[in-house]
Parts: C-alpha cells; sequence; structure tokens
C-alpha cells in the first residue's frame, strides 16, 4: 500500500543476483497445467527510470531477480523423493499457510508423498533432542491455515551444521524448506554450504519469515499485512482510551527491532496517531515532550505508537545478546512512560498515561486472507524452486513477481525505513510530527 | 451462559429491595406503545424451589424485584424537561451504546429535548474545572456506538457533593444519569441523599458499569460478553505460542479485581486453558507450580489464565489506594512469570514462558451485538424508571428481567464466584486442574 | 439481553415437567470435582411474583424443571460403556462446540472412551447408507470448535425407528446424543419410546439446536448470539448502501420460519432498522408500503429486516412439505421486493432497493465466544443426566439455570414473540414503525 | 499477493502515458515535510528484462508512469481555492477513507479550507436535482472511515457535461475529485475535454474505483482485499455447508462482470474452492458438470465459485444495459443451480446443493486496514497532482509507486485475468480443476 522506496540502493549494484543450482534439471515435470516458467524469465530490480536510464547510460547491466515459478525439467525426479520442512524463531501469522503450500504442492502437483516436518526448529534436525519428525501429509494439513503459530514448533538459534547435514542424508531428504528470517537463513546457507562441501544432491529453500518486514530485497513479508491490521485495532484501543480522558495519552509500544515498519504503516492505516516513533530516525527527548505537551494543550489528548527498537540511544542498550543473536533492546515502552510522566509531573500538569504492549497477541494470529493466499503462492514457488534444482535461495516478491534470491543477498542487509523517502514522508503528513533530531 | 448460583444469598433476605419515588406520578405518558409495566410488576430473587418453599415455610416474604419498564404515569413532565448524563471510572464496552440509548429514548419515545452531557465523570459537575457539558442530540449520539470508550469523557473519583448539586439545580437538570461502576453508585447515592436533603424534585438513576461483572444483584453487566470476547482471542494466541515451543507456556492476566468471572468465562470459552486463577479461590504456589511441572511433562505445553486480583496474598498487597478508592493491586502476573522461571531453572528445565497483558485493549473495544442490544435496553429502561420518579436506583437485570435496584442493595456487596457452586465447578471441569488451597 | 416474556404460558401449567429415568442411579460418579446436583433440586418455571402468588393462592404447585448438573450416583458403569452422537438438521453455529464437551467430558470425566460418531443424520443409524460411524476421540474433536458446521454431517428427515434402535443394540451404544431441533426431537422421543417399549437400558438425550430461537421452555438455544451477531453485520451493509442512494432502501432477509426473534434482536443491536417484519405479528401491506413512503420522505432512506416467515398471508402458502416435515414458505423477501418497487413506480417516485439474503452464510459460522461457552455446559449437562440414567428428555436453560426438559414438553408448541409483550414493545421502541395489522 | 502478468501489453506501447497540466505551477507549496516529488521522476511499466531488452534493442522508449507526489511548485494558490469531490456507480469499501485523506491533505497539508462535498453521484453537479453539497470539514470526516458506503451518496449514470461544468464555474471550484469507475472516468474525462474547451483552469483528477479490480494500468483498486476477504468468508460457510451434507455443493456467487479477479483471489485464499469460474475462461458446461460428478464422487462434497459474468455465454446476455451503460448480465448462479440439480437428478444422484448469493454484503464494507491506508495515500497524491495543475488524469499504483494515469490510458481497456498466464495457473493448481473450453 506504500512504495518501495527504500529498498532501491544504487550501492548493492555489486551484489550478486545469481541463483545457485545443484546440477542440470533432466526430469519432465509431472505438472499439468500450462504456464511454465523460463529459466531466463528475469524481473527488473530498478523501475525508477533515471536509475536505468543512468545504468544504461553507463553501460551497467541491469540488475535483475530470476523469476520464480514451475519449470518445465526438473532436477529432482519427484517419484520416491522425500522432502523436509523446518521453522524457525518467532511466530508470525502465516507459518502454517506456507507449510499447508508446500505439502499440498509437492504431493498433488509433483508427487511427492514423503514430507518429514521437523520439530522446534534447527533442533529438530539433531537426534539428540529426540524431537521426532511429523509426517506431513495433504490431511495432516489440511485446517491447518486456521490457526496461528506453526504446527512443527520452533526454537531460536543454530545448531551444529555438520550433524543437521549428517539428518538430512540419514533420513535420506533430498530438499530442505526452512521458513525463517535473518538467523535461519544464515543458518540455512550454512547448510547449504556443507551440503556443497560434501557434493549433495540436497537442495535448501528458504520462504523468509519476519514480522518486522526486514528482510533486504523482499517487498514485503508474509504476516506483515496481518500483523499491521491487529497493530491497528490496538492503536483503536488507545485512542479511546486518550479520547476518554482529560489530557488522555494512548502510548502503544509495538514490534520492530530495527525497522518500524509495522508503526509506520500502523500510522498510516489508523490516522488518529499523533507520534509515530522508529528505530531509523533518531529522536531529541525534549522536542519530543515538548511537542506532547503542545499537542495535549490543543487537543486535549495524543496517540503515541513506538516500535520497540526506536529511542535506543535514549535507553542505553547493554549490547547483549539473545539466543537468535539479536542485540538485547532497552525498554523503550517503559522509558517513555516513566519519561512522559515525568515530565508532566514536573510541569504540574495532570495527564492520565495508558501504556499497551500487546506484544505476542500479535505475531500469534492465524494469517488473516492476503497473508494466507500470499503464504500458499510462496509456499508454492519455493517447492517449484527446489524441484528445479535450486538451492541457496529463498523466494521472494518484487515488483509483484515472485522471485529467487541467493541468500547471501537475502542477509546482505536489512531492510529498514528511508528517513529520507515518501514512505517517511507520509507517515509524517499523516501523523503531523515535526520532532527534532537528537544533538 | 452459566448459572448464577453465586448470585443467590439467603443471608441478603434483609436487605431492602423497595426503590425510593420522588413522589406520585401524574402526567401521562406520551409513549405510543402498548405494553406498559404496572407498579406492581416484580420478579423473584430466588428461583430455587427449595429456597422458594423455605421461606413460604417460614412464613417470609419472597424477595423480589420491581421489573423495570415504561409506566403509564410520569412524574415530570417531558415538555421542557433537561436530563443530564456523567460516564465515571474505568472504560468499558457498551458505554457509548448506553449513552445513545438514553438519549434517543428520551427524545423520539419521550419528547425531551435536552440533554447535557457532563464530561469527565464527576469533574463535569464541578465547574471549577471549567468542562463545559455537550449538548446531546440524536444527530450527536447517532453513530457512537461504533465506537469504544466513552464520548463524553471520564475520570476516578468523588467530587464535593453539595457543589454537584448545585449545578443540576443552575442547570435545571431534573434526571441525573451516572454511568458508573460500584463507586460512582456510592457517588450517585450521595447526590440522591443531598438531592432528598434539600427536598428538591431531581431523580438520580444509574446504569451499572463493571468490566468485572462484579455488581450484586445484577446478572451480566454490559460489555461483559464483549470483553470475555476478547480475552478468548488473546488467550489463543498464547495457546498458539505455547504450543509452538518445546515446553511452552503461556501465561495471561486478565481483567478481575475482587471477581474472576472473565477469566472464569474465558476458560470455559476456551478450552485449551490449563489453569485459571481467580482472586475467589488461594491457591498454594508449590502446588501450582508442581502441577504445572506435571502438566508440561504430560503434554509439552500448558496454558495459564490469572486474574489481577488472584494470590494477592502472595505478592503482598501494600494496601494503598486508587484516585477511585480501590486498593492497589501486587502484580500477580509478573509474580507468576519470575516463580515460574524460577523454579523451572531450578529444575533444570528449561521452559519458554510467553507473558500476554493485554489491559486497554480489552475495556476500550467497542460493544459486540449482544452487549450493544444489551446496553439498548439497559439505557430505555433508565429512562422508564427515572420518568417514572424513581430514583436512588440502578437498573439491573435479573432472571431475564430488567429490574429496579436501590443503590443501597447494589453497593452492599461484591458479587463474586462461589468456590463451591456450580460455575466455579465446570472451570474446574474444563481445565482439569486440581491445586491445593494454601496452608 | 432480553425479556422472556414471551415464555411464560399460564396455559402450560398442566404440562409434565418430570423426567424420565431408565432406573435407579447405583454406580458412584468418577468425577473427582465437589460440586454435585441433587436429584431434588429444581428451578422455578415462573418468576413473576403476581403469577406465583396466584398459584400458591389457588394451592397449585409451582411448575419447575430439575436442574441439570453432574450427579453422585450414575444409572451407567462408565467401564466399557458406549455412547453415540448424531446431528440432524439445518447448521446451527456451534454443533461442534456440543459434540467436541460431549467427548471430552465423556472422557476425561466420566472415563467413557467409546463414542461412535454416526453419520449425516438419523440416516447414519440405518446401515443400508453404508455410512461407518467415527470413532470420536478427544485428539479428533480437539480443534473441531473452530469450524462451521457439523464434523459428523447432517440430513433432514426420520428413518424407521425400529431399525435405528437396532442399530444402537448391534453396535452397543448405551447413550444416544441427539443434537437438532423440533423434527429431531419428536425422533429422538420415538426412538426413546421404542427402547422404551423393548424395555433396554439405553437412554436417549438430546440439546436442542435451532438458530431461529423458537424451541418452547428454553431460553436461548446456542448458536442463536452468534446469528444475531452476523444478522446485524448484513443489516449495517444494508443501511451503507440505503445511505448511499436517494431514497435508498435497504431490504434484509433473515431467518425465522415461525419466530422472527433473529429479526427482532438484530433489530435491537442495530437500531438503523426502520421496519422489522416476523411472522408473529402480521400486518397490511398498504400501511407498510405507505409507511414507508412517509419515512423515505422523511430521511430519503430505510432499512427494512424481514423475517422469512412473516408475511405467509401476503405471499400464499402452498402447504407443501420439505423433508423434515416443515411447510414450505412463500419467498417474502422477493415479495417485498417487488411490491415496493411496484408501488413507488407507480408513485412515480425513482427509489433504489438492495435486497440481500444472507442465507447460508449465517448459519454456518463457527460460535462465538458465548455460544462456545454455552455449547460446551449443553454438552456437559447432557453428559450428566445421561450417565445419570435421564432419557427421552432435552437439556435445557431457564432463568439462568441448566435445566432438563422431558422431549413431549419441548416438543409441545414452538416459542414465538408475544406481540403484546416487552421484547416486541422494545421493537417497536427502537424502530418507530408503528404498521396497521390487516383488515 | 499474486503476478501482475495480466497487467503487461505489448501493444499498449503506442498509448499516451504523458499527463495533462493546466499550465505552469508558480506557487511554492505550503508543505513542510521534506520529501518532494521532481516532474521528471518516472515508473518504469515493463519489469520484464526481455521486453525491456527488446525495447531498447529496437531504440522504442521504454513505457513509464509519472511518479505521484507532493510537487514543490503548485499551479494553484492554496489561499481561497476551493475543491469539490464527488462519488458515483457501485459501492466499494475505502469510498469514505478517500475522501477523509483529500478532505484532511487540502486542510492541513495545503491550507485549503472550502471542499464541496457533491452529493448523489454527478447528480450533485446538476442543481434540478436539488442535491445541496456538504461542507466536508476536518471534523466532518475525521471518523467516517469507520463506516461503509460513502458519505456523499452516489447514483449511476452521466449528466450533462456542460451543466456541470457551469456548476463548478458558479460555485467557485477549481479542483474536481471524481471517485468511480469506468463510467465516472469516462465522464471526468468528458468534464476535463469541457474544461479544456472553455480554457478554464479547473482541473479534474479521479480516485479508480473498481470493486472488480479492472481498472487497467492500476495494479490493484482500494477495496480489493476487503472484498477478496469477506469472499473468502462466505467460501468458508460454503464449504461448512457442503461438508455436513451427503453430497454436498456449496455454490457462491461473487462480483466480477468482465473481470474474475475476486474469484481467482478468493480461490486463492481458500484452497476448499475445487471449481473457480471466471468471465475470462469460457467452459463447455458438459466438461464441469462431468468433473463436478467426479469430485462427488471422490470425496463426497465439492465448492463452486463463480464470478457474475462468467459463463454469459450460457445464459444468453440480452444486450440490454443498466444506467450505468453496463451490459445486463444474465444470471448465471440461478442457471448454475438449474443446471447442477437438473444433472444429478437425471444421474438419479441425490445431492444437496446451498447457492449462496452474498451480493451487496460485500461491497458495503468498512475498508479493512490494508485498504484503509492504501484509500489514504490514493487521497494524498490526488491532492498532490491536482494542487500541481494536473488534470485529465486519475491517481494510480504501479510496481508499487503511486503514479499519474491519463484518463484515455485508464479507460482503454479492462484488466482482465489472463487465461494463459501465471494468476490462472496458480487458481488451477490451487483447485485442481481441470474444465474443457467451449466447442
Amino acid at each position: 500500500m506504500s512504495e518501495n522506496d527504500n529498498l532501491t540502493f544504487l550501492d548493492d549494484l555489486g551484489l550478486g543476483f545469481a541463483v545457485d543450482r545443484l546440477g542440470p534439471a533432466k526430469y519432465p515435470t509431472p505438472m499439468r497445467v500450462g504456464c511454465l516458467t523460463g529459466d531466463d524469465e528475469r524481473i527488473l530490480y530498478h523501475t525508477d527510470v533515471a536509475i536505468v536510464r543512468r545504468l544504461l547510460d553507463e553501460g551497467c547491466e541491469l540488475p535483475s531477480f530470476e523469476r520464480a515459478g514451475p519449470r518445465e525439467q526438473l532436477f529432482f525426479n519427484p517419484i520416491g523423493l522425500r522432502a523436509g520442512i523446518v521453522t524457525c524463531g518467532g511466530l508470525c501469522p502465516g507459518i502454517n499457510d506456507v507449510i499447508r503450500a508446500i505439502v499440498l504442492c509437492l504431493h498433488y502437483h509433483y508427487g511427492v508423498e514423503s514430507v518429514d516436518g521437523f520439530r522446534y526448529g534447527y533442533e529438530g534436525l539433531i537426534p539428540d533432542y529426540g524431537h521426532e519428525p511429523i509426517s506431513l501429509t495433504p490431511a495432516r494439513v489440511e485446517m491447518i491455515s486456521d490457526f496461528g503459530g506453526t504446527v512443527l514448533g520452533t526454537s531460536r538459534g543454530n545448531q551444529d551444521v555438520g550433524r543437521m547435514v549428517d539428518t538430512l542424508v540419514t533420513r535420506g531428504v533430498s530438499i530442505l524448506f526452512t521458513i525463517g528470517g535473518d538467523g535461519t537463513l544464515r543458518g540455512a546457507g550454512a547448510i547449504a554450504a556443507e551440503i556443497a562441501r560434501r557434493g549433495l544432491p540436497i537442495a535448501v529453500v528458504g520462504v523468509p519469515k519476519t514480522i518486522d518486514n526486514d528482510i533486504a530485497f523482499i517487498e514485503r513479508s508474509f504476516g506483515f499485512i496481518t500483523a499491521t491490521a491487529e497493530a491497528q485495532r490496538v492503536i483503536e484501543g488507545a485512542h479511546s482510551e486518550a479520547l476518554a480522558a482529560r489530557n488522555g495519552i494512548g502510548l502503544v509500544k509495538l514490534m520492530g527491532r530495527d525497522s518500524g515498519f509495522i508503526a509506520a504503516y500502523s500510522a498510516l492505516a489508523d490516522s488518529q496517531v499523533n507520534f509515530c516513533l522508529v528505530p531509523e530516525v533518531p529522536f531529541a527527548l525534549e522536542s519530543f515532550l515538548d511537542a506532547l505537551r503542545d499537542r495535549l494543550a490543543a487537543r486535549g489528548h495524543a496517540v503515541i505508537v513506538v516500535a520497540e527498537g526506536a529511542g535506543q540511544e535514549l535507553v542505553g542498550r547493554t549490547g547483549a545478546r539473545d539466543a537468535s543473536g539479536n542485540v538485547k533492546l532497552g525498554d523503550i515502552g517503559l522509558f517513555l512512560r516513566e519519561a512522559i510522566n515525568g515530565y508532566f509531573k514536573e510541569l504540574g500538569t495532570p495527564i492520565n498515561l495508558k501504556y499497551i504492549d500487546p506484544s505476542y497477541t500479535i505475531r500469534s494470529l492465524p494469517a488473516n486472507t492476503y497473508d494466507s493466499a500470499y503464504g500458499l503462492l510462496l509456499g508454492y514457488n519455493a517447492v517449484h524452486a527446489a524441484m528445479s534444482g535450486r538451492t541457496n535461495m529463498v523466494v521472494g516478491y518484487w515488483n509483484n513477481e515472485y522471485t529467487h534470491v541467493p541468500i547471501p543477498l537475502a542477509v546482505y542487509r536489512r531492510k529498514t525505513i528511508n528517513p529520507q523517502a515518501r514512505l517517511w514522508n507520509n507517515v509524517l503528513l499523516a501523523t503531523g510530527q515535526r520532532l527534532a533530531s537528537p544533538a
């Protein structure tokens, strides 16, 4: 619903857009539908005409993604093939949709009947944990998309790569689908590297999962629309609370460790938001508090949305890391609550602050219709890619086309809001906020 | 959806069920519909045949409520009449529905055209605050029931009773509708007493509001069904989180200061709940932790719902009070989170606890269909009662009939779950929990 | 949310409220919770004090229902017991909740492990159809309440009673739970009679299902609150359509063959309804059309809700019957659409009528929180009743207590809106409609 | 969530992508945010690398859209400016969001204080109808996005262009925003042409509205995601009905006169759909009925989704047209119901068909979060375009960027599903359907 201006980096030009393959495809596809995708079909990375012209003028090649889709020739013989699926990291609406799509596509479109569902993330690939894989049949996955979470379970953190590859070999798994975020993809990349080192014919294909929508080179991650809708619902409650009290303030903390997309889109979708604070745009605390004071004086209430990663320079990150390797954040929500209460106490102005931290209630929802269909097609295209022998890649979405994105490219940087570009500009227009940067 | 067993107190027999009136009704109603309620229509308090028989055998009168409804004769002449509405205390789904119903009923059914909407609770009746009342017309309230909160604003705490009555006199307000909970009703009772002391022809009629459903002599308060539905939604998220992790625990803190109805009904509506902790049923911490350990060992995940007022003997109440006069509660949610984490750390069992505190998101919702219709009829009946000259009362609902409840009766005690009776028994059946009482 | 005034019939006094039993209960309950219900506990039928006084004065016994709940002694030995469940007639939100509750209660509370799920209604009890029963285990039913419909399937119409009893005997089924409406209950009554004739120790216990809320002696049927909420949603759409056009008319046809409860409650919950037409209150077509004309002249738009059984004297019932034995209705929705269009064409007034018939979309929904909890407790209480040896009865709900209702009483009459009483009066107040009766 | 393959037409190359302007922009923008859009910023039409290379090889210019966004210089002086808004044609979720965004952007971002809301479509521009315009202030539009429909009202059909321009002149309206579909845009084009003929400085800027998502050169129309979500909800009900009966068939008719996007996306989002019939893909009736028979034989139930414009060659269009100039469609839903019932009657196979036509309930919904944010930015960009002096254009969305689309381009053709491309291919994969084309 908004622009990708934040996504187009001129300095990414040197990166590789080429996708690894296990080897030549030699089996004809058993799929009986007509529209197949050619191996040379590609989607432009840039759509800004000025950029394209400059690249052409400079004799550069136009960067582009390989288009996803079913291929005429497969690398794997579907008969007797075994695939595996693993889900890692935090919950996100739509994981079950992706699992379901992979299983149904393997079964009905390719005739692959054996799918291992590894349990509790990468732990499921290490026998010591004793997590027996689930056999994923169409009957087992038929109704799972009505539920949030993941039927496979999940965990954070990586495991020994060699032993995970051993497990694939032992169980005869030829394709591993990994559904997870940045850390998971790095793990998948390591698994693919180890497979390559051993010269094994095993494909590793990821479906990128991030509720923060912060995976680069992918327009929008599944579950994001669902999460934004629920965030808006919470903000509406905060607005009702703010309106109902003299100098009422609704303060909502949302997800967004490094990227404030949920906060930003929520602010657009619910134009009751007066202040939207995101990690990408540092703000001076005094400027914020003064602006809040002015807003209360003018309108008698205010709604503030803050992404969890915003204002970390104020709360003092400790630098500690969690099991996924993410830096532990200081709690900006509680910090702001104290700061606001203190500020107005000093001013002698009674306020009425309601602090809301919806936390896990957003990410544990089932996918809405949009994300459900999106998860279906991400899952389908992951299967098409793997069957054709692609590996060390994730399925992406770019300029409304499903694409193949090499894992090194996907983890090269995080996608963040560009404070100079259109999305953030529209947030400023919608909220009316004007905050000074930190000194 | 469950039984009222908790509501029938034999020792309440001595209480007065008679409703105060300002004086004889002498104006014929302008209402043009046919079904009027006689002043002698009453609804039995008890429906248990054994109790009724015993009372009859002992020669006692059967306690009963006056039935609410439109009367043939009014105390007030609607022509030129002015009414006022005030909303106090915390938010609750449906306040706007009640406001709307009162305004529409006054306007369309009785021809009363002047309705003052006092702002920010009882503050709105004290001129010093400078809150000018809103003129509540049908056009102003037409669409407000689509929004949560209260269009009038609210505040906690009482104000000087004499000055509030002065305001009513000065503005020519003949009926004051108060929408609020226990504290508000006590305030309304004080206003009614002062009015009586001065011999003024002003009616004070309340619509009881409590998201905890804890007002005695009233089956179910408006907004409760909406709140329970949202609580269930949150619990479903906690269940998804718990299922998705090894030894996953979803811990949800819900409203319920003294009465655990929301927690109890949520446990019935979402039978994924394994432990339901309420203020009325103290539990031994060790017993709870051991049972949680057994549950994890057996099933690998658990869902816990705790009402905010549960286990206060564990967290140590300080005895401090908030602006509404409520005792400040210790935070049982955070306490349990620490206790559970500590217990399993000591056991050496890794767990994965997700703590969810939906807080204001529940009470700030708009009313669902059920509560919207309920709020409409509570509002209508409040108007009927006031126009007939009833005062110092609230509109209740008992055995599926709208009733008149004297304020002293309504505030005489809080309604709580009876641990020996059917509602709690069904919670025990639905959760399967068996916890020891504190030593 | 409204009153039961329509439910209290003085002329029902002669009916029998006594429930059949298979024989003396002799097995101690294995249930480990504390609150058991005594066999002599009863709930008053009337709560109107005047009626109760008159009955007492006349020396009549006060009619009352047996209270439902777990008994100390069981008729059946749970060990090795086999039960069966059958669902019949049209869909209704919550059927799966009831199935789930029965299975879980039998399994966890009584230790009954064998439950046959008969398929496609009473057909499932006739071997010729070849519908093999489903084995209903806790794992099978765990998540079914998230889905609408019935996992057992359903059908209309009765089957040969003797052969159905033969099936119960052959399969060793000692308890048959029937979830269905009027026709189903009559069928269940016939089965119970045949069982009695043969002197078999088989219990037949029903859970009444009717989306029209028209089963007598039961306050509210499960699914009704869900259905009303969805009806309101549809009406809101009709209101948006009506508002958006010059002389816009939104005409919504809702369920309600003989009883207009859904239409009436929807009108209360969505006070945008200007005309509510129900089977119980005949209206003169001209009066309605003239009133509609006046409404359009005054406000420029109108919303009409019509129950499918309304105005049958206008459309001319043919007297034909469907497979369930219900009289086929004339289509009042299409009739009104034509009549309204014709009337305004003749007047030369251009109108813009939008006709909406949500039909199956309402009854096929999953139960909302309220109905889910209600379905749970109906199911529990059906099991308690059956285990104690009650038979030829349904579980009811009356004055907020779960009750036992003999099948002959439940099918004695349909529950309908009393046009002279409070519910309808409130609909008239909420809509403002005043229509003449037919000449 | 799916690909735009259907949108890229090589034969559109000759069309003009240049946008009309009223004259040079000379007033500096009063907007205080930083990111302005240059007049030379453009977005590529094609992203397929092969197409782009071929065009470059052939020396063709790459077709591109002007990028939307706030400009540094305005054509209009905001001080004293008056704008008007008109909404035409059928309802669609999000119209009120667009109205609100236009008013707020004019007011807060540009300082334009006078906005006329013309009532009931183009009728509102013809004085004879007597529809006085609404004054659209921020307070008036603040909460309207919570409601479906349009606060301005709407109508179908065009009006006398000269007289509409007279009205703009008389009222001093300098910008006319038209929110509507194909017919509305043609009308807007005619108004712009008449304005140009008279040499008036009046801008005409459209926001394209079509619930069928069938406006060319625009990726997705607002309201489409909301409509698809509701369609899925209806299909779930049909699925519950189908599952609950022996040989149960759920038949759902959805919108889609010439383009089956809602049906296609619904089939992707709810993979319970077994047959998806759209206008773009004719099918042989016998082939469909035989496939349905095979499906029932294999699985015992089936779900069919049919767009209203599908199979018109079967039902026999009459060629008649409605007030908007659209060809009147034959009723394919009722036709299929009869055909299916007849077919199985002849086969002697009892079936159980439930027909659902949700009709107006979908289009009259309020916008969901996604469409609400989308509507906001469409409205903002419409204002930016108009203030800069663009005219005879609509705001579009292409490759995730907001664009300017000349009206002649937007109405040049309808956007339809390409039966040879990826979207339809995925529908075939998701449903598994294989139907023969008509002979």
